[in-house]
Parts: structure tokens; sequence; C-alpha cells
């Protein structure tokens, strides 16, 4: 664990899907620290220290008053800006009595939170995430909280998808996808690796939802977003119709989408979802397209959880650094590359200031 | 766990109930050592280190044979004071074979047991407990056996009822405790914080107990004796009728009774009371007095419980020292005082001698 | 864990029983090592490194194509050699992608491997363990996988059997143990304790198996070979017919067989056997002595079981070195001794080279 912090905190990280922040406190633990989310009266989240200025109590043991924070041991009030309001027993309020609150935004179905110095948190900087609640594209999603390996680990595993053709074999994975090249385009936040597998058989997710016979090109077309956010853009459209040159009418498109926070340096918070242009109103593909994704163990998502998690564990007991690296690693390499980056950046710069500069130091 | 050792080991500190030490092998941790108990033939109670002189194996998965007790591995004996009496196969005993044996008092219904320098545990100063076992007194009590939370917490917690007001609305808790003052005050090893509430609406528990109308006069006074005993003096009595001034007969009077043991520097044993004065021959109250304070997490000492343990993982998460203080904190900033200053004194003597200096100074 | 590693690494070490190992992939820990074990088609047992070289997905979750194992996530092939010999969307293969390989001998019913340098993996240095396989020796056998002590505790517990008085009581425990001297000998890397226990009762176990009335001759003659294997030849003769000069016709004879492969520091795998002479046919008598071994906790190795994690948590809570040692112990206290001169020799000797020398020295 002497490791430096493999996470900037200069950056907007997704917390929670909106509809789970509601009017009652909501702990999450992101980048190491321990977090109390609320949405006040007039909607707007608050993001404040989970952990009481006068004993450490975690606030959300507590319960809110109005807008306000009540603590559940002796009754300190905070606002939503952190700053203590009520002490019991004192007329006089230390004015330095605050827990930090962190920066929030709300967009794309999730709310978003930034964990470092506030002064630098815009709002515009939410990373692009517009898959998620943006018509044409229909999804549900869901999250896979307290994902017991490094957030990177997610990222590695989503920038190269020859992985589905071992993981995922008889769903989505396919030879076709080892055997077609990629190419990979960054800029200084994003990297891009696409790959086309042109006139191939497809495989039996990709069939199921074409619904007709032949061959098809097939696409993956992989966004990543520095440091936590993947946007996938797949599918398959029947060969010779042009899909490549731009035309996708005589096929299927979806996304599978990525918000990935970390939770501890080998832990994550894994917000996904699968989202579609096509059938949108099929509420029963909705759900079995989830279920495809995520379903007790048997979903492809799954098998990637399992591997993810055994793979983190086998880092612990070899502790060997680098990773040896192959061709297809390049798209994660870049990824990787955007994130240290960041890293250095941080270290770099002056400490983050905060309201609790103190802590902000930790 | 690289700060030094946070409880005195020059200090009585209680074991077990009386009850529970009987002719078989009680195990125990207290301050960090694994102590095994009996009592002997003649009723004295006896504790010896519980770990076997030749390979460590606890004691007390061995048997007693008649005051001795005999290790389960190979059978070395050892009696009461700790000194080997019997190896297996051969006929000269190793003269410094021996186990630590550990002064204990029995006293106030409990063993109080001596984790320091043997030749300074006196037996008159075990802590006054006396209303555990004094007539009129009155009550059952129990323990919370390996609470995990720093003792300290504990002491904290009693120290200061204005937790009543958020912890336990709806019993004891009320208003009034955080609006009234208090008064603190100490000697070398005791502090008493003192608070009146004058003519108030009585919180329901004590309503019921007094079964009168009308306002009420409410007393808090808590004693504490360092390092860990608590004793507390609560009760209500009709508005007007003298209480503050002595005359307690038109109200009733209760005393929660604390007495809590390091078990580790993060875990404790909380041996708890609450005894009346009045109604003393009423079992069914006794009962439910009891199952006021413990009752399957709904008792007043099971939100405690809930809260403490709490506080003790976010300390281990946030290890800011010290705490942020607040006026109510008086009282329990001064019991750490005192076992500030009896860790100081323990520290500058000379270490502790036993009869085995080598594990002594561990 | 500071502590040198305690177990010698150029050594074979019992990995699985032989009919465990089939055409599927088995991890095993062994000497802080993650292995995996197949069956090639040719029945030659493999051992490579659990932990594929590109990002360290344990191999065992991945599965074997004919005498290869085939990485479960990006589909890497290892060669029963530890060669990578296929990475996905690449030609060329980078020559140095391998995993270790570990040098495997199969002999006595057991799969041994040798976890250090593979130059010094002699064959004929298996252990002798023949009993376990060898007419007219017949018994059954288990393990203990993971079983949470130092494996030198297991080979203490062999080298001393005066704990089957205490630990074994109404079974092979017995006063007569306790009281007869026994002789130590040793050459470099073998250990012998052998007792005589002339003109007794026997106890229970051999009372049952003898099936004579009568006086009996006991002996106990324990074999340790360093660093990990004990065989112990014991049984009953009746008294007056020359056990110790040598016939044995008058009597029952077993060995119990012990090869012990440390898993971590603190943990090992304990394969035993109790093998015997005797109404070799008899299925139900091979049944009833495993059931007095291992027996859902109430056979005698299941005590044994009891008292080593006992003691290794003992050990963990206070670190005191050495032991204080007993007459008892000069059998244990030998094999000690042998494999401290092993792991000497080890740590003088340069690095064990390999195919993989970086990891070697880890």
């Amino acid at each position: 664990m002497a490791e430096a912090t493999p996470f900037p905190l200069n950056a907007w990280y997704a917390a929670a899907w909106d509809y789970e922040i509601k009017r009652e406190l909501a702990p999450r633990t992101i980048c190491d620290k321990d977090v109390v989310l609320y949405r006040r009266s007039d909607g707007q989240v608050v993001a404040l220290e989970d952990a009481c200025w006068h004993r450490l109590l975690p606030l959300s043991l507590g319960h809110l008053k109005d807008d306000q924070v009540v603590c559940g041991y002796h009754g300190l009030i905070f606002n939503s800006a952190g700053r203590c309001t009520y002490m019991p027993a004192q007329e006089t309020i230390n004015p330095s009595a605050c827990v930090r609150a962190f920066p929030i935004a709300e967009k794309h179905r999730l709310v978003w939170v930034w964990m470092g110095d506030p002064a630098l948190a815009d709002p515009d900087k939410v990373p692009d995430f517009h898959w998620n609640s943006d018509p044409p594209w229909v999804g549900e999603g869901g999250t896979f909280y307290s994902l017991q390996c490094d957030y990177r680990l997610v990222i590695d595993n989503l920038m190269d998808l020859t992985h589905e053709t071992y993981v995922h074999v008889g769903s989505i994975g396919d030879e076709a996808i080892t055997r077609n090249p990629f190419e990979v385009t960054h800029t200084d936040r994003k990297v891009t690796v696409a790959r086309w597998m042109e006139n191939i058989e497809p495989p039996p997710f990709w069939a199921r939802l074409l619904g007709r016979p032949g061959h098809v090109d097939r696409w993956q077309i992989i966004h990543f977003e520095a440091p936590g956010v993947v946007a996938g853009d797949v599918g398959v459209a029947l060969t010779g119709t042009g899909a490549r040159d731009g035309n996708r009418a005589e096929g299927v498109n979806g996304f599978f989408l990525a918000a990935v926070t970390p939770e501890t340096r080998t832990s994550c918070h894994y917000f996904w979802n699968f989202v579609r242009n096509f059938r949108t109103d099929d509420q029963a593909l909705t759900k079995s397209l989830n279920l495809a994704h995520v379903n007790q163990g048997r979903g492809v998502y799954d098998q990637d959880h399992d591997v993810l998690e055994a793979q983190q564990k086998a880092i612990n007991k070899n502790p060997r650094q680098p990773f040896y690296n192959l061709n297809i690693d390049a798209g994660a390499l870049w990824a990787r590359r955007l994130i240290d980056r960041m890293l250095a950046a941080e270290r770099g710069a002056p400490h983050p200031a905060g309201s609790r500069p103190d802590l902000a130091a930790e």
C-alpha cells in the first residue's frame, strides 16, 4: 500500500445514479475518502466528508434536518457547505468547525463528485456520457459497488476487447476479434481504439439482435476519457451495406458505457450501461440486454468481474511491476499513460486547497 | 498500531463477573495479554498467562487438576502461582519454568485483575464500585465482551451525557440535557461531572419510573475513577421537593455503572449495570430495566454500542489527532488527562517487575 | 512476517495425491508461490507458476488445450515447459515470455514438486515414503489442505509422541509413553527417535487391533527426513515374544506417514496415511483406521489439528523466540536443526537459477 495513490483527485467521478440520491443520507467511499451524499429540498445534491468534525462519527449515521445534517452522536449540525451551524450546549460556534464539502455535478443520469481542489471543479468538464441520457439511446444499466480491483484494471479490460474471445465465448466472443487489427488514436485526455471485422459470421449475441441472416461487418470503437470513463460504440451491419463508410441503416448499434470510480486503491465502483438506438420501445429487450450483462453471475460483466477480482488478488501476491505487454494492450497503455500524466500534474502542483486544507493534504 | 499503549497496566481492571469464574478454565484477553482465569477449591480466583511456558499453547485449552492447570499439549502442570510443578518424562524441573500470575481481587461482584507490577497491586485500591453489590442498590447488569472500540471511547461516551439527546431520543434523551450547564471537578484519580435540570418535563424513561405526574428536577452526577470506572448518579424528583438540597424522598434514583477494561488497543470489555434503590423487590422491574439497556440491539446501550464501534472504525480510517473538542467534552477531557498522567508515570518508572520480567517488558 | 523464509526451496515437497492430478488444472499454493498442476496426455504431471506472464491472472482459471494451458483472460498459451506458444493478435512471440515450470516427481502415490533451483532437482532424492505405496503396507490416508500452522509445528508434533498422553487420551495416549525413555540418532538429513514400552497394558486403540489378551511390548520408532517427511513405525506385540529383538510375528505393526508441505509461512498441507501390514484385505478395517485418524473433528489427527492451529495463533500473538525446551523435545530439535542447516546452505549459495531468474529471487 506504499505505492503512490493511483487515482487523480482533480477529476469528476461518478458517485451514484441520480435516482439513488434522495432526501436521505447515502454513504459512499470514493478515492479512499468517506463521503455522505444527499439531495437538498431545492434538488441540489450535496456531498460532505462523512466524519463529524468533533468525534469523527460518520455523519451518514445521523439524519437530515431540512437541508442540514445532524450528527447522530452529539447533535452537531452542518449545512450543505459543510459549515457547522450548531454545537450542543454552547452559543458560540468555533468558526473553523466544518467538514469538507465536495463539488457535485449532476449530468447524464449520474451524480459526479470532485474529490480534489474545489477551485478547479468545472462542471463543463464532466466526462461525455451523453449516451446514458440522451435520445435516441435507451438502456437500463446498474452498478458494481465495491468491485474488488484497482479501477485501472476495469479500464484495461474495456480498452482491449480481445478478451471477449476468451472470457465471453458463446455470446460476444469471437475469433474474428483477435484476428482483426485495430487503430489507436489519442488526445491529451482521450483515447480511441477502433476495430472493424468485415464479412464475418456474427457472434450469437449480435446475430439475435440483428435478426437477419448473412455475413456482417462488425465494429468496436472504444472511447476512453481519463481517468475513468469508457464508451464503446459497438454493432454489426449486413456486409456490403456500407457500415464502415457511415451507413449503419442495415445494422444494429449499441454503446457499452462505463464510469469507473476508485473506491480505494484496490477497489472501485463500476457504473455500467448498455444502450441501443433500435427497438427502443421494447421494454422486454431492455430487460434482457441488462440480464445479458449482469445476471447473478451469468452475464458477460459477471464473467469480467470474476477475472478482475482474481487478477487483483494475483497482483497483491505478485507485486511485479510493470506488467509485460502485448500488441493488444496499446489502447490500455495509452489510457494508463493519460492517467499517469494527470497524476504527475497533480503531484507537481501545490496541494489541493479546500475548505479543510489540513485534510486535503492527507 | 505504533502509538504507545493507551492503557495503564498498574491498575485494577474488571476481568469477569464473580459468578462467571468457576472450577474451570476461562480465557480472557486483557490489555493485549491472554489470561486464563479459574477458581481454586478454596474459592480464590487465579489469573495466569494463557500460554504454556514450553510451546505457547493456551493453557485454557488444557484442564484443571485440583488447583493446578495441566497443559493440553504435553501435560506440563502449573500451580496457581504460575510455577511449573510437572514436566513430562523428566525428574528435574527447570526452576525458571513458569507463566506469569496476575494479582486478583474479588470485590463488588466483579473479579479484578492487575496486569502491571505485582508489587504495586494493592487490593484496597480496587475502584469504588460498591453500588454494584451493596444494599440498598439492586440491579442485574451484563457485559459487552470485546466491544470493538478503544476503552476510552466508552469513557468519553459516559462522561458527556448530551449524547443522550441524540443517541437515546425517546427514552432518556431530552433537550433539557443539552440546555443545562454542568460542573466538572476532579482530584488526581477522580472526575465528577454534575448537571441539574430543574423544573422540566421528565423524559419517558423517568416518567414511567416515577409514576407521578408533574414537573421534575433531574440530576446526572457522574463519577469517574481512572482508568476505567464510571458510576453515574441519576434520577428525578418532583420539582419543589428539594432534591438539589439533598432530599430525594419524592423522587427515584439510580446509578449506571461501568467498568471498562481494555482488551486490545481498539477493543474493550464493558461490564455494566443499572441499579436502583426503590421497588428493590420488584424482579420484573429489574428485568425490564436490564432490557431497557441491552435488548438485542434495541436498548440504550445497544445504541451506544453501534455509535462507539462506528466511531472506532472512523478513527482507524482518519488518524487525525487530537480530537477537536466542545464545551461538553470538559468531563471526558479531564478523564483522559488523568489516564494520560497514569501512562506518563508508568513510562517514567522502571519497567514493571514480575515473576517473568522478560515478558513484562513486552 | 519479516523473519526469513522458514522453508528450504531446494527440496521435494508433496503437492498432491497422484489420483488428484488429472486432465484439468489444479491450483495449489506451495512455499508461498501459486502453482497450477495438471497431467499431460502422456501421463506426465506438470507444475507451472499460476500467474500469466501478461497480466497475472491465475492460469488455473483458464483451461487445458491438449497439453498446453490457455489463459482465461487473453488466451495466451503456455506449454508444459512454461514457454508461451501463442499470443493473441500477433505473429511474433516475445521469446522471454514464459512462466516458471517446476520439476515434478511422481512417487509413492504422491506428486512431489521442487520449488528451488531446477538444476538441483534429482528425482532420486524424493524422500523415502515407500510404505505409502509398497506391499505389504495398506492404508487409505488423506490431506489437511491449508492447515493453519507453520509446517514445522507438525514436525514437532510427530517427533515427540509424549503429546499422545495428553492430546489423545483414551485412544493411543498412555502414561507409559511419558514414563519410558527414548533414543535419538541422526544423519545429515534424517533423525530417528526410538521408544520401547515393555510389558505394559496396551492402550485401547492397540488392544483392539491386537485382539488378544495380555501385556504387550509397544514401540514407536519415528523416522524424519528433512525438511518435511515423517514415517513412524508403531505397534505392539505380546510381551516375551521378542519384538524388540526383531520378531514381530506375535504383534501388529503400522506406520503413520506424514508429508508436510509449507503453503505459506504459517500454513501447510499435511498429507497423511496410516498403513498396516496385517488383515490387509479387510477394507472395513482400512476405513475404520482412517476414521480413527480423521473423522469430522473426532479423530486423533483432528485433535492435533486443533492444538496446532491454536499454537500458531499463540505464536503470532507472543513472538517469543526461541521456544523453551524439555528433554522430550530432543527429536524435534534435531529435526529443526537439520532444516536450519538446509536453510543456511541455501542462503549461502547463489540464488537459484531457473527459467525465470528474476522471479526466482523474489
